[in-house]
């Protein structure tokens, strides 16, 4: 709680966190066609694929690492993570403070045949909730690749999380 | 509940719906090998990946959108969803009305390389899940593209569904 | 209990199972980076994807069914399996004899354009979680192929596994 105990101090709530590394989530996706940016059961929440999209342009198109590299990859998947933490405060009255552990992440990146290394690409997403949510953060994962992604997006991202 | 009320009498029950549909569902299918249609873990009932059988052909075998168009796979997703409700049902005393809410669904859609409507083809399943149920239809969705599907299916669905 | 009652005592327990089948589980993984091996939340494990590692190399590199034959494949899911099953082992005390369902798999299976076999594949999965679990190990399961998968691995395994 003081500047005398900065690792306490630094995962005292995703809040925290957010401010401390510049970041303001970006407004929570508005429900698409029949189906819904989450659904909840129980305490868990479960997040529709992510792609992407900063304000209103994806991030990256194409297959990884030709035309996308791996750095601009990795910089998709943290984008398609602030979009599901968006989705995920927009369920919890506007704070991510309610999360208690991400639990898993579902990540499929557009891959070259022969791309091999989906899971440097999405290291991009499990460093920047581990940066947020510090051990809470800490989440099971698949990463796979595939031939092809939704709007040609390099990455998609889907999450499950408990809430408190 | 009377002629006066329509939008309420729409979502009355799922029964209700699949008649006004006119919707069959068929029959569910047996368990293959090891594994099994569905496993209820508290209530939530994990479903396997359905194909597009019907009537023991699948409805549609290829990539995604040659030799196989969109509307063709919409009409597979569709199926996949048929088939998934009967694993529901016979999980259930033979009735959808237990279903609380569909949670999730995973689609994996054969595409062709530089495919990427694959949210159309899923599409096929999600508006028929909220003609079914209403609210509790709308769910949370992963659509993505694959280069390969068992049998050469051109759409494979799976799904969590919450029980009452 | 008794040698004059076989197939009660077969699935006695998964720790009896294993013995029997002569299967030692390999060590638990390290956490890598800034994910986990598994997630508890509430009585479900969420266990991350699984590489056919044994000893430290891949069982299987490349595209099923060229270079990497199906019964190769298949071994390989086998071993994806017996990986993920320590990492449950290692949330459990070392035993896995907490488990109460294997509830799920998901199976992605490296595939060459035209390979349609991917369950044949799973099912060295699927079988061997059935000799170790008998009826609780039967499971809900979604197969798919893809185009690349991390390191070049023939074979990846999720599972979500329900504990006492």
């Amino acid at each position: 709680m003081t500047q005398s105990k900065p690792h306490q101090a630094e995962f005292r709530s995703p809040s925290d966190a957010l401010s401390r590394l510049g970041i303001v989530l970006p407004p929570a996706p508005k429900p698409v066609a029949s189906y819904v940016p989450c659904v909840r059961t129980g305490n868990l929440l479960i997040v529709s694929g992510q792609l992407p999209f900063r304000d209103g342009t994806l991030l990256a198109i194409g297959a990884v690492p030709d035309p996308v590299s791996i750095e601009r990859a990795q910089e998709a998947a943290r984008q398609c993570i602030l979009n599901g933490l968006a989705v995920v405060a927009g369920e919890c009255g506007g704070s991510l403070d309610g999360v208690a552990r991400i639990v898993r992440l579902g990540v499929f990146v557009a891959s070259c045949n022969g791309f091999t290394e989906q899971p440097k690409v999405a290291n991009g997403a499990s460093d920047l909730l581990q940066q947020i949510f510090g051990e809470a953060g800490r989440h099971a994962r698949a990463a796979v690749g595939t031939n092809a992604l939704p709007l040609g997006a390099s990455v998609e991202i889907e999450m499950m999380v408990e809430l408190r």
